[in-house]
């Protein structure tokens, strides 16, 4: 087997290379001074030429060849399956395609900033009528090397092995069930008061709250770090792994659900199979199956009853905040409220999936060349309206909220939903496994939960596809009906 | 000049590439978490045979050659000395020797610590024995490649186109000069009152003072920052220049000395020439030149009489410190108390050049084989004895103080004291030219003396040597008059 020894000598170094742009993404984003980014630009496409040179060269193109003719250990096929994943990737695109879109990207999130703060798309649609044509060659190349269609090409490389039809059907059905449930949950949620937060919490308080819990959940802190971003992720490199918040102290626990949604990200990151650390098939496997971490711990677990009880009991006895609006209950109400919002990040859980929706069904229509650029915002609003029954006024809170698009991200979005299903479904079987669970987090014991997403989730990196582990762990493949289940119990 | 340009390619990507190592270095002493040291060093080691591969290859020589047969205007034909240089010393060390040296670094420093801790030199004679070998194996090739003595060829890593029987002269005068003075200076010391600062200052407010006072002297926080750490450094990448201290509430302005001290480093790398940003001939000269700049500012200008005027205004306006103990005399008497001291950092500017000597003159006789590593303890103690006529009492006072040695660094001591030396020449120089710098310096006015170093120092990178430098600028190569004239003044 003296390919593929070489084939992961090759990809750890790969990993290592881009383990050090992860921490200078992350230093971009928390400690860099203003005037370092040009540079820290052309640091980070230094290392991404050397990594496609790397993954995408002749030798690896025939080490793979003469691997597969060697005896191979099971785990290791699967390993040599996602190097061959990886290079095809790489080798496919051109690299002048691929610099051009990260230029134009680049172009194009600078003058969606502005049109943005002005609401005015025309200040941005020449360019991403550009970058929308790159992609588009991106797409088609992508889906005759991958062979599907060009928009489900796209998807995978957020998400591999997601099948474009079955997303369809799984988002209308969830459409039909959403839409009319909406407004009976807002109706009823009429009649219960809730009291908005009446006490100020500073920042270094927020943190130390933070931090605390972050610690209960199992975040190992000699291994990461919390720190302050304008934009909350989760970064770093493997082993040392970094989230970020934002802290508002008008809002104080709005930074606690980011860094509960972060820490879902993290300890996937955090739990990966050590001995598979700087190979391909020892990471993460993709955007679905990372957002249904992150949402499991920020929805099924931070937005329940039994850890606002907790939340409520440590404010009290550990951080001195305490009063009707912090109680249990209300921090209950508080987390569950639901209402439309024309600002997708500001959107509960139950009305998420409808943004999502929307913004899917137009991608597919770009990208089935249905739709012209200058149209998206007029659609926009169009199925803004079929979706909420309200009107959008300004494309600030239409079409021009979200940077993906205008940072060359398409086919992202549907994994953000696609994770809360997943999401809900694992939360499902969890619950059965663990009858006791409510329990523990009152208590604020969570190693038991945490040590069924290591085994069931965290530890299968990208041995299987999402679709397999979730057979594997509830034996069924992806279906909607946990979600309704989900939703059904904690809103109706 | 097609090679020429060429070249100037692969230096590019070789300044990114080290640019990169630096912020990696920054963070490992300031951010990152406890558990990622053994994979940052893996990525350290992985940039620097990056590094090493591309300024040793058979390409680059075969590029230098023929560069030197093009027309090349004058500044390129320096910048094509500097990348032979560079190249001469990577392809003359035979990366397994260096990868060796490397290693053995690491252990030793590691028995090092233990050893200080215990004050047990046996802990670590036989690994620093290896090491000792190992740096004699390149001293002689580097030797034989620039045509020097062996040790000459280990000062020339760190400070170019040193003159080894030279150091020795001036050392050898700056050591009569010192060691009768120091005894006149306590004795002359001992009739004045110090009042020890009786006012503890909180980090946070330590800090503020600190950038504050950095900000003025003119370090751009948009291209650096400040920090803590436990060893103070000047490090971070081009154009992104991060400074750290560490704070001691007990004595509340010894934080202040140490920011000044790489705020001067700091300044240099700042004020290098953007146009030259990523060439060889861009960078700072050596280690002797930077502690020229960072001295200038600590010594020169932090313990003048006039900035302890400045500062003591400050502290009492701005930040609401004041008293007896804060008055600028107090201040100036406390930054200017020579005693003798058998650890060099906490030594005063008078006597730290002995220590230095004493360095200096060991490693003379390790190079020359005249000393085994056994001997080291009594030896240092027979040199100390005859400088400050103390007896050392435990090598962890001793030979085990400084990490220097254990880490492979042998050629470095001397600079700190040429540095010394350099500024004050530089000094002399700068306070005839800018006769108002005192009422400058009082009223926080520092952009004469910083733009005259800038012109005089900082813009010249690496463009001639130090000692050129000097002659430009002082009219005469350096010379030890210039320190005792300083020292005279200051303390006689």
């Amino acid at each position: 087997m003296n390919s593929y020894l070489k084939l992961k000598k090759i990809f750890n170094e790969a990993s290592i290379n881009s383990d050090i742009a992860g921490i200078l993404h992350w230093d971009m984003s928390t400690m860099m001074p203003e005037f370092s980014r040009k540079q820290r630009a052309e640091q980070l496409a230094y290392l991404s030429k050397l990594s496609h040179d790397k993954i995408a060269s002749r030798e690896v193109a025939d080490l793979i060849l003469n691997a597969k003719k060697e005896k191979l250990e099971k785990k290791d096929i699967s390993n040599l399956r996602e190097m061959e994943r990886e290079h095809k990737f790489s080798v496919s695109l051109p690299i002048d395609l691929v610099q051009q879109i990260s230029r134009i990207s680049a172009k194009c999130e600078g003058e969606w900033q502005e049109a943005r703060e002005k609401s005015d798309f025309k200040i941005v649609s020449n360019t991403l009528n550009e970058l929308i044509n790159l992609n588009k060659q991106e797409a088609k190349i992508l889906g005759e090397v991958f062979n599907c269609s060009p928009y489900e090409a796209l998807i995978n490389k957020f998400e591999p092995s997601s099948n474009l039809s079955f997303i369809s059907d799984v988002f209308e059905d969830l459409q039909n069930y959403l839409t009319p449930l909406i407004d009976i949950i807002i109706d009823k949620q009429k009649s219960e008061a809730v009291l908005p937060l009446h006490t100020k919490i500073d920042e270094f308080t927020q943190k130390k709250i933070a931090e605390h819990i972050m610690n209960s959940v199992g975040f190992d802190f000699k291994r990461g770090r919390l720190d302050k971003s304008i934009h909350p992720f989760c970064g770093g490199s493997t082993n040392d792994v970094r989230i970020t918040t934002r802290y508002n102290i008008e809002n104080p626990l709005s930074s606690l659900d980011g860094v509960m949604h972060e820490t879902g990200h993290a300890l996937y990151e955090l739990n990966l199979p050590e001995e598979w650390a700087h190979q391909p098939v020892g990471k993460s496997r993709g955007m679905a199956m990372h957002e249904s971490q992150s949402l499991l711990i920020e929805m099924q677990i931070t937005r329940s009853l039994a850890f606002k009880k907790y939340l409520s009991d440590l404010l009290k006895n550990k951080f001195k905040i305490s009063g009707e609006s912090f109680s249990f209950d209300n921090l209950y109400k508080l987390g569950t409220r639901v209402k439309k919002s024309y600002i997708r990040v500001e959107s509960d859980e139950v009305t998420y999936p409808l943004h999502i929706i929307l913004r899917f069904n137009l991608e597919k229509r770009i990208f089935n060349n249905e739709i012209k650029v200058d149209d998206i915002p007029v659609v926009w609003n169009d199925e803004y309206k079929k979706l909420f029954n309200i009107n959008i006024k300004k494309d600030s809170e239409g079409c021009l909220q979200d940077v993906h698009w205008y940072a060359g991200l398409f086919g992202y979005f549907p994994t953000y939903s696609l994770g809360a299903l997943t999401a809900a479904q694992f939360a499902n079987k969890l619950r059965n496994e663990l009858p006791l669970l409510d329990n523990d987090i009152e208590n604020g014991h969570f190693s038991n939960l945490t040590n069924w997403l290591k085994i069931n989730v965290h530890k299968k990196a990208s041995f299987y596809s999402t679709n397999a582990v979730l057979e594997q762990v509830t034996n069924s493949s992806l279906n909607a009906k946990y979600f309704k289940d989900y939703i059904n119990n904690r809103y109706l």
